[in-house]
């Protein structure tokens, strides 16, 4: 049994899934993947609209990375076509051309430009798309089009992978004294890791915004969400998230209206995120890093994210063993300035380190109330400064080794 | 069953330690593991020695390294004094003065200066030093010490803690024409990082240097040995390795006599890096990350490093799995400029990916091939620039997560 987030306002009944008006939905099955489940995402605006696309930083990129890099931002995108099953990474020009081929098509049938698409894909790395068996899934795909909240989850449900569930959420909100919705789903469950987008995702919002708005927002919402998470800390070749507006050439809004969809598009995306990582491969519970008393918020950052990847801080969450010693100890290797004397530290709020001193605990006790959490809560005071920040990451366990070693052969 | 590396010139026979005339060595049992096993360690130098430590970079760092980088360097060093079962770390101003006294009960014994002595703890965090048993530990290590192999071996077994073996090396080498001998031991499994000394480790040797040539003899040394493996990339708090040479306050080499020692040196102690990694907790096999093309070698080393560290990487060795995929892909978040057109990878000897294409193998009998190898050798070209370097690392198995997840409750 897999954990879901216990305080995730998302549902996978259909009926709370709030659509913005002017996309559709579609997920097919071309034979991608062996198992026979559905391999083909197909998302259109009706009309051409404001997107933007933020993609892996790794420098080995899969071949439709380069086209959402090419193509974003736009003031007239149409679709996003995402295949699972095969990543189309590290295939060479093939892989090129196959990532080309898999935008023309569906270009040709909306009647748009090629670079009015985005591609994304996620799978195996190294082996040639099976290009056959893609067109067909984009064929069905178009035979399956529409706008309810099933063919949303179908779209969904056809970018999994090692996807335990899938993964989407959905709010209604307002900006500028105006009413508006968003939807966005996202895959991912291994080489989940910071530093940029960490997976497939794609969020589709009735909110206009310009051209120019649109990239830099799409950035505040990744680094607020998708970038404080990580399963395993090994970046993909493949992340990318996309954001299609209901904004085209003529939108704007002010910034004061924009920070508002901003800041409604980070708490449903980190919603997501949470999503992600209470799904890592092998998980059984998720933590919160929460880290305060640093110099500056990034500094916080830098040492949550290294308390969260560090292998015996992950295994003594697993085991919901209170060792303290391995958290105060992987922020010391951090980087950032720490001042030992102002540090304290609380698991699932009772204090076991303070001010450079142990405190004597009821392990015990402590350890059962870490066994029974879904998301295990970690704050970490380390000095007197004004700077904090957050970050999430699943446990690992014997069953992500297992997984792990046993993937191809 | 452990492995040990197979090109490992390290014996468990007593008859072939090459021991440096000039220093006595006791293991000794003071009580402070539950088991009972040894865990009082002492070497002695007949004579006040030139010595240097290098220490965690960890800002979480133990009392007993306080002390050790108080009195590094020094031309009048007579002993180093280690306990195992508890780190002395986490432990307050309790721990501070607790370090103190170990180190000037052993100073009062040979009536020399407190500074004289090198003090080292490892074991738990964030429990108070017993000091009565160390106290007890001390007094039965004086009485044990000798100049044998017998007593060289039970100072190296008092210093382990989680090591399912004793580590330790010894050779015989020519620096100007003259004939010298170093033996070097050291302990850990768990806990084990990048950038710095990386465990507890001594080595001792009869070659003079200076007091200035003593400190970064070892400081080159340890850069080319222990900063070059990973068990689990968690940087400990207590880390410390300790050079006591065969100098005294008149000696000085010449560089190019210098250069030989740190050669000569730095093959031994990579040796036993190596055998730091073979016995990484729950390890069954270790690989070596070979980088070339870099831009420099510092860059190779951090792609090196970064493909060593992944999980993904490191459950792929576990598997016997040429999934060269995240092999290529951790080198592309690593960070260095990476040429992928000029990239290419062999996998024991048989390359998977040529020039940023894949490769067609035979991956049933290359993942054979993996499986029944103690040391899976990577060798990775990124590109056409001269930067080169290695890196060592544990492979991650379900019995890491086990041993990790069970540690302390």
């Amino acid at each position: 049994m897999k954990p879901t987030p216990s305080d995730s306002e998302v549902s996978q009944s259909t009926s709370e899934i709030l659509l913005p008006a002017g996309f559709r939905f579609a997920g097919a099955t071309g034979g991608i993947k062996a198992s026979g489940k559905p391999d083909v995402s197909l998302i259109v605006s009706d009309k051409p609209c404001v997107a933007a696309a933020v993609t892996t930083t790794n420098q080995v990129f899969a071949a439709p990375v380069t086209l959402c890099r090419e193509r974003s931002p736009t003031a007239k995108c149409r679709a996003v076509i995402t295949n699972s099953g095969n990543a189309n990474a590290c295939t060479g020009r093939q892989g090129d051309l196959d990532a080309i081929q898999m935008g023309s098509v569906v270009a040709d049938r909306l009647e748009c430009e090629a670079e009015d698409v985005f591609v994304m894909s996620t799978g195996v790395i190294g082996q040639p798309l099976p290009m056959a068996k893609v067109l067909v899934g984009i064929e069905n795909a178009f035979g399956n089009l529409g706008d309810s909240a099933e063919h949303f989850i179908a779209a969904n449900d056809a970018i999994c992978t090692t996807d335990a569930y899938r993964k989407n959420v959905s709010i209604a909100f307002e900006a500028g004294g105006q009413s508006y919705r968003l939807a966005a789903m996202c895959k991912g469950a291994g080489m989940i890791a910071p530093n940029m987008a960490t997976m497939l995702g794609v969020v589709v919002t009735d909110f206009p915004m310009s051209i120019e708005q649109a990239p830099q927002a799409l950035r505040r919402i990744t680094e607020r969400s998708f970038n404080r998470v990580s399963v395993d800390g090994h970046m993909s070749t493949n992340d990318t998230v996309v954001l299609m507006t209901g904004g085209d050439e003529q939108s704007v809004v002010t910034d004061e209206v924009l920070d508002e969809f901003v800041a409604a598009a980070s708490d449903a995306c980190l919603e997501l995120a949470k999503l992600l990582v209470a799904d890592g491969e092998g998980a059984v519970r998720f933590f919160e890093v929460a880290v305060e008393g640093a110099m500056s918020d990034a500094d916080a950052l830098t040492i949550a994210q290294t308390v969260a990847a560090s292998p015996l801080v992950k295994t003594a969450i697993t085991g919901g063993d209170p060792n303290w010693g391995r958290i105060v100890s992987a922020a010391g290797y951090a980087g950032p300035k720490m001042d030992v004397a102002n540090t304290s530290l609380t698991i699932e709020g009772v204090t076991v380190f303070e001010n450079g001193q142990p405190v004597t605990i009821d392990a015990a006790k402590l350890s059962e109330t870490m066994k029974s959490a879904v998301e295990v809560k970690l704050r970490l005071t380390v000095g007197t400064g004004s700077g904090a920040s957050e970050y999430w990451s699943s446990d690992l366990t014997v069953d992500y080794v297992r997984f792990n070693s046993l993937y191809t052969t």
